[in-house]
């Protein structure tokens, strides 16, 4: 028997993830789920009880933890009222609809004693994690860029994502994740942020976002993303003053990833007040590379899984590793995500302290 | 015998270019270039006078035009004597290290009633053509979203490029360029400009650049150029709410374009209300598409080349045809050249009226 004693809250598309997950992690008991949808508890396993609203469950006095997997704006009320049923609180990004909405969050949290941390799975993505990798080892030498870009064919987006008011749009929806991937890789002040979003297929949530971020080391990174944007794939640049790590092709969150580090044999060389007269191709900086010149190494390998957030999650709560996913994060990604709409708004650049 | 009778200011490789490209042209009479370096002009045609220095070849009587292909800071200079020497001119791009030197360029021309015009011949590569072409035809829907990005190996930068004082560095040399190309294409008011600029092989001067365009159409468009960004390519995107039309590979400023119109058979029914509880791939809203949902059209053809800037300038000489690259043109492009610089050095963008 488990010590941590689950109840999934929602079992919808992710609270149906979370129970699979928890078929696979010993450490956690799955004891019920909720769902003001009672026919969507119909495929529950067997063994766990099944409450048609969140205060049901969080009466059950067996659980100890709660997966909140409900839309967007019911997540405070949710955390509220788990916090103060002295439940641990695991949460669905984004945490929250506001940096206000989620200081109140962690107000209710740290007042009633209870565990609070957000389901950012996406840091172990492994087409992240590989970048990452190339970055904290500079195997590209000095970076000047880093691209995440996510581009689709669906147009419009699921369920209750098309609505505004559910906290729909993909800037909720992914952004949440690509700007959590930004900040945990690159470890520097963040100077600014300038965003463009608009709601290209779907009528009222944006379904397209491109954000470019200044740091103060000197390094921009470029998130896009499009729901219709036809050449899909999941692809990352980064450059860097010996070479390029390029990720390029269909999404690969696990697994092995797909990929190459891009090198040259020599760079041009500039004799000062020498005129070059040789063109190669239709012009001289941007043709044709002689054979040879540009070659490829291996990405390095990597090994994670989305199962690293719960067992990071279990080994913080035997208090034998830290919570990899702290709040101080997650309220900067929120923060960031208000600079990106108002940014967008004003056509302007959000400047930080 | 033609009626133009021509000398090119400056016998570098752009000069070089210019006579070779003037033994195809029948209109044009090439009487004579002058250099600086009197060992560069040993290649040039037999038939052609060899001045030592412009002021020489400004007294020829013979000659009617003049082409200035000499470093960018000197082009002020040369304009001006040409102006008052009577003689039309056909000046390099970047016309001017700025826009007050662009201002003056255009007084002297007018005072002294002189043909004046910029050789902007890149709003004749295919590559644009064909871009341009699917934009005017609207083929791709209500357009978005326009991506124009030039990548290179190279590294560092060709003879006096490499001078910040002699007008070097990328936005100058190929930002100009593209920046037109954007600027002809879409037809709406620029509203802002937000750039990135970087230096990253080269010590003083930019090879890196990332602008993005906002117009009051709603259009974004991005420029981005790299000359060690290690996926050389010269690659658009144009994205609408029909389709993506996608140019990917080697530069293809001249000839037939690779590339293509990339279509969706339909797009995601999003029936609200009904939770959807498949998944694609590891990701319901960027997994693989089903067989057959995205398809390809060709591109339209275009016939264009480089050429056609003289054909033009030789029918507007004769009141044929209007002169393609307009001075108002050549001006707004240096005004987004130093708001590119400005935003780059203040993280912000710069709002147009």
């Amino acid at each position: 028997m488990a010590d941590i004693k689950l109840g999934i809250i929602g079992y919808g598309f992710m609270g149906h993830e979370h129970a699979n997950m928890m078929e696979t992690i010993d450490e956690i008991d799955l004891v019920a789920v909720c769902d003001t949808v009672m026919s969507q508890m119909d495929d529950a396993p067997g063994s766990v009880r099944k409450y048609a609203c969140m205060d049901k469950l969080l009466e059950d006095e067996e659980i100890n933890t709660v997966i909140i997997s409900i839309p967007n704006p019911l997540h405070l009320e949710a955390v509220v009222k788990a916090a103060k049923a002295g439940k641990n609180i695991i949460c669905e990004k984004p945490a929250a609809m506001s940096v206000e909405e989620f200081d109140e969050m962690c107000k209710i949290t740290r007042e009633c004693n209870v565990g609070f941390t957000i389901h950012q799975q996406r840091r172990w993505d492994a087409d992240f994690r590989t970048i990452k990798e190339v970055y904290d080892r500079h195997l590209v030498g000095k970076e000047y860029l880093v691209k995440s870009q996510l581009y689709g064919f669906n147009g419009n987006m699921h369920d209750w994502h098309i609505y505004p008011e559910m906290g729909g749009g993909m800037l909720y929806d992914w952004g949440v994740h690509l700007i959590d991937q930004i900040l945990l890789m690159i470890d520097s002040r963040l100077v600014s942020v300038y965003a463009d979003m608009k709601n290209v297929i779907n009528k009222n949530v944006d379904d397209y976002f491109n954000i470019l971020f200044t740091f103060e080391n000197g390094i921009t990174a470029e998130i896009e993303l499009g729901t219709y944007y036809l050449t899909p794939k999941r692809a990352w640049f980064l450059g860097g003053t010996t070479g390029s790590a390029v990720i390029d092709g269909p999404f690969q969150a696990q697994g092995n990833v797909d990929g190459m580090i891009v090198r040259t044999k020599h760079l041009l060389e500039n004799v000062p007040g020498k005129i070059t007269m040789t063109a190669a191709g239709p012009t001289r900086s941007f043709g044709e590379p002689e054979p040879g010149l540009i070659y490829n190494e291996d990405l390095p390998k990597v090994d994670c899984c989305h199962k690293d957030f719960f067992m990071n999650y279990i080994n913080a709560f035997y208090g034998k590793e830290e919570s990899a996913v702290k709040l101080t994060e997650v309220r900067k990604v929120l923060c960031v995500m208000d600079a990106v709409r108002e940014s967008a708004k004003r056509h302007q650049a959000v400047l930080f302290e």
